[in-house]
């Protein structure tokens, strides 16, 4: 009998035990708090577990990630060095954010910020939009994720460019790599998406020198980690006006504590790190045949990297 | 010397003079009040003129609309009836209108409507997400605008249906057609998009009819013409909560009074009726290959139909 036990305080438990019955029918299925007898664990599927939890299962042959980033794994200080780590590479995932990616874009392209704050005085006054095909948006991270965002803003008419760690390249996307090439793509981008795994290097890459390497009037949509971003130096770009607005879906701290500058700011537009839920019916589906590579003796797919950071 | 006036309250001349000598330097370019000698003009290029401005062009060959509909023009009842007149067509215009049907699907299926209101009072809640595979989206209005909103929602992955006066077939669009297809389509669709044409037939057929059609607690986006919405129908819908929310960008009357419930109510989102601008740089390409066939002695391309009504 192949054991898995799922953690996490916010995802479907009910869902998720559905999902996996129907993908993998053999597979026994146990939430934490009641995951019995925990040698008898295999596999441990999880978002911000328990610290500690993970070392507690003696037999557990790997951690499988519910979410993109593998941060809230990396965070537990007792967890075992050599445990291979899944991370979740899902194509409804990818859908998602990318969707998200599209309507911030679209938010301060076609001025609904504005329109918005007009609405609510009752005035009818009209901005003058952008040629879309004039207007760049630059994506911070060329994975599945940056990847799908990329081709849906192009579909749409923009023109897109993206950063990656080092080089690659991509249809219909003017890539750019490397510390200088961030810089290079910001001077000429008047979006910036950024969907990147929060590593030691990418930590803190929204900051003063990328903001300010922004055309002025630029927009940020943050909707990888909220360690990716400085606050301070948002604020500071939000308020000289070097940014027009931000649409931001992650935060430093998470729930956003209530006295946070980031809820009233007339330019901020924040939603509660929804951008990329996972649905358990599709992710079901990568969780099932990674669980079946490992119990056939193969690598996972999607292993995390602790080189690369991710 | 081929000479065109151009008659709008709201549209920049100096956008289109420029856009016009690029693509037809040899077009002499007035705007009215400034027309000249009346006789000497050769096309009109209007949107909402003043009513007798075009009766008073004696040799005028053709009216060509800045808008892709021409109620604007059927207005004016000293209208010359058998003066042609020529449709906008534009596909970035078609790409325009096509970007706010995909904001305005996605704010409402992201549920950004309610993250808005959860923000202002700084509360960190989240919605549980539909699955957008599984969400249908209709579309009123299967013309050049129709099919790019459902190319593009298409290629978000929603099923896409679409609904038109007479059969059409789209691919990947389920297709519905006359009274009793746009009931079958609303029956079935979580969001509504209209861009129809303002006729005698579509006038008033987003109404109580159709709302109570829709599956409880949709969605409609309005970019076409307020004639299309019964107000008082879509203010009984949200408030007795068979709509969810409306997403409006036209208005029976605009400037939409400012006494008006839109503007205020909790579950209105409106813009200024500026879904579709005309960006005269784009534009100017059609004007001018209709004014070529025209001198050529061929009929322009986009002919408003009486019959039909658009």
């Amino acid at each position: 009998m192949t054991t898995i036990l799922m953690a996490s305080h916010q995802d479907p438990v009910d869902l998720w035990r559905d999902a996996l019955a129907m993908e993998m029918p053999e597979l026994e299925f146990r939430a934490h708090p009641d995951g019995g007898n925990l040698a008898e664990i295999d596999y441990a599927l999880v978002y911000w577990a328990p610290h500690g939890l993970i070392a507690s299962l003696p037999n557990v042959k790997a951690v499988l990630s519910i979410a993109a980033g593998c941060d809230h794994i990396l965070a537990d200080p007792q967890l075992p060095p050599h445990l291979p780590i899944v991370r979740m590479v899902d194509d409804f995932l990818a859908a998602m954010m990318a969707e998200y990616a599209v309507y911030g874009v679209l938010h301060f392209h076609r001025d609904m910020h504005y329109y918005r704050r007009e609405q609510l005085q009752s005035q009818w006054s009209r901005a003058w939009p952008l040629y879309t095909p004039d207007t760049s948006v630059g994506i911070l991270g060329l994975g599945a994720i940056g990847g799908d965002c990329a081709r849906k803003l192009g579909a749409l008419g923009f023109q897109v460019h993206g950063w990656s760690r080092g080089p690659k390249s991509m249809e219909g996307v003017i890539c750019h790599h490397g510390p200088d090439g961030l810089l290079e793509m910001a001077r000429q981008c008047r979006y910036l998406v950024c969907v990147l795994p929060l590593t030691g290097e990418t930590r803190g890459i929204i900051n003063e020198r990328l903001i300010s390497a922004m055309p002025k009037g630029g927009f940020i949509i943050n909707i990888a980690r909220g360690g990716h971003q400085v606050d301070d130096d948002l604020l500071a770009g939000l308020d000289s006006g070097q940014l027009g607005g931000v649409f931001l879906d992650v935060f430093n701290q998470e729930p956003l504590p209530s006295e946070h500058p980031f809820w009233q700011h007339e330019k901020v537009w924040l939603t509660p790190h929804v951008a990329g839920e996972l649905m358990p019916r599709s992710c079901a589906k990568s969780v099932a045949a990674n669980i079946r590579r490992i119990e056939a003796g193969e690598p996972a797919l999607d292993l995390f990297d602790k080189e690369r950071g991710y």
